[in-house]
């Protein structure tokens, strides 16, 4: 059993190999339970602190044909696609977004259908798919409409691995992620990073800025529910899905004020006066064209799960990354 | 005032052009009417019977870079792009329909942006972009799902129309086409062929199949109400679009069966009684994933038009296309 995560070196697919590893074994297309034998991190860098046989690192521009072939090949039974240029940069920078968000995407799928068994291909989407005059509560059937470049690339690829799946060009699965929080580490230029930063930087003595007004909502994952629900995007067979791969998340929906709420709840008065609220009209913009809030139905019938709260979420993030005081 | 029509040696481009240099002007960016001092037709072959020194025909592949710098540059106002791979050959031949339907067009957005002033594009998208479990009347905002690798490719089309246009690289317009009846000439390896073979073979004297049900359900607009929407729609200013630049255009709702009727009526029992229902499984399958019907009050505030009903667009193929008896 061989794994591909692409964005293998970022903070996602360096925790879904950890948590492969550890788990040892994923089912194959009959079902049966396979040790894993390889996972192969392809990143732009290497990913550090590994020591495991099982763990191949490729580094190299996954918008080279030659490097596609050589990471997924035909015993390559699952492909986990995380690589991307997040929401801010990919606005900044238009050719840069659709080079990897897009073109990466497509060639990543050809080199798969070229595989004898095509792999099951599992791909990140995202709640920015959506914009423009919303219900209150998004249905999977609700329309693509994003409003940003970065957006409107997940949307393109999102169809493309439908379209890729339907001919069975690959065994394709979108999970349109709602946004993620905590995210540990540093700020990045996702147009979200504050949905992280206001609750990280805090917990890690610092200030924080908020360009958004507290009462925007969101609709968040926390990153151990994202793991859980990659490893089950991979696991549920091809005839779960039935006319659409694509399956909106279970999330929660929370204000801004909500979330600065929660850390006061978990982690004091003194942590969560750290958050400075500072709009910026352009991150404004984009967030709020986002949902915030949908209709998971269709998710939990599939088994995916979400977090409780909000507070647990806060929790999560105190045990799993907090640097021990 | 220059313009460029891409399939501009297909039937709708011909009669567009011819459409335009009988009218003989645009007006530019600022309203202002400019007299039309070239039409640029694109296509593989050229297309016979003009002689009007505003015409100039290039042939060759629109996925080639050279081509589209040659035809596409700042003095162009107006690039209506109409070449397409239809939905039965895209389904057959997948490379061919993502290089012409997906590739061209991204490269022609790519071309316009490097224009001083970008041009308005006028691109036909498809009921074949909805699919799935629909409404009994598609909305505007009904989800983009698309059960044919033709409707996934105008999709993506669609969704790279807009994006380009929110970034000021092109002003963009979508026309999402009802099914064309009725077109002239041969049978193509579109999937709705058959509704125009059903009134014009037999108005010819020819037999005609129907593969699918007599209670299947179209969308129709005729090819006069075409033309006339396509110049409407490079009209209309982009403010009008609002945040979205993509409108169902106006059809008229029939079954296949009130179709063969109204034949019935216009031309008798022996014209209409040479058409033969034969089932095709294949064609049936995508014919019956599009839309019966669709609103189209923002098209219609937009001030587009379709037909009266299906009787008028019989008798309108009979006046401009049918050979004198």
């Amino acid at each position: 059993m061989q794994v591909v995560i692409t964005g293998g070196a970022g903070f996602l697919g360096q925790r879904l190999a950890r948590s492969l590893l550890k788990q040892g074994s994923l089912p194959d297309r009959s079902g049966q339970l396979q040790a894993i034998s390889k996972i192969t991190l392809v990143d732009v860098a290497a990913a550090a602190g590994f020591d495991d046989a099982r763990i191949e690192q490729v580094t190299g521009d996954i918008t080279e044909h030659a490097l596609l072939e050589r990471v997924i090949t035909p015993q390559t039974a699952a492909v986990f696609h995380l690589a991307a240029i997040v929401s801010g940069q990919a606005e900044a920078d238009f050719d840069l977004g659709m080079r990897i968000n897009l073109d990466a995407s497509r060639l990543l799928l050809e080199r798969c259908r070229s595989c004898a068994n095509v792999p099951r291909v599992i791909f990140t989407s995202s709640v920015a798919v959506f914009g423009g005059v919303l219900p209150a509560v998004v249905q999977d059937d609700t329309a693509l409409n994003p409003q940003s470049s970065y957006g409107t690339q997940k949307a393109i690829a999102e169809l493309l691995l439908n379209d890729y799946s339907r001919k069975g060009f690959v065994d394709g699965r979108v999970l349109r992620l709602p946004t993620i929080s905590v995210r540990p580490g540093k700020p990045n230029q996702a147009a979200s990073s504050f949905a992280s930063g206001i609750i990280r930087e805090p917990l890690n003595g610092q200030p924080a800025v908020c360009p958004v007004a507290p009462d925007v909502r969101l609709w968040l994952l926390s990153p151990r529910k994202v793991i859980a629900s990659l490893i089950h995007g991979y696991t549920l067979p091809a005839e779960a899905f039935g006319k659409s791969r694509t399956v909106n998340l279970p999330g929660i929906s929370v204000t801004v004020a909500d979330m600065v709420a929660a850390l006061e709840r978990v982690a004091g008065k003194q942590v969560a006066a750290r958050v400075e609220w500072v709009h910026d009209p352009a991150i404004d913009r984009i967030i709020s064209s986002w949902p915030g809030a949908w209709d998971a139905s269709r998710a939990t019938a599939l088994g995916f799960t979400g977090d409780a709260g909000f507070d647990d979420i806060v929790r999560a993030y105190m045990e799993d990354d907090l640097p021990a005081a």
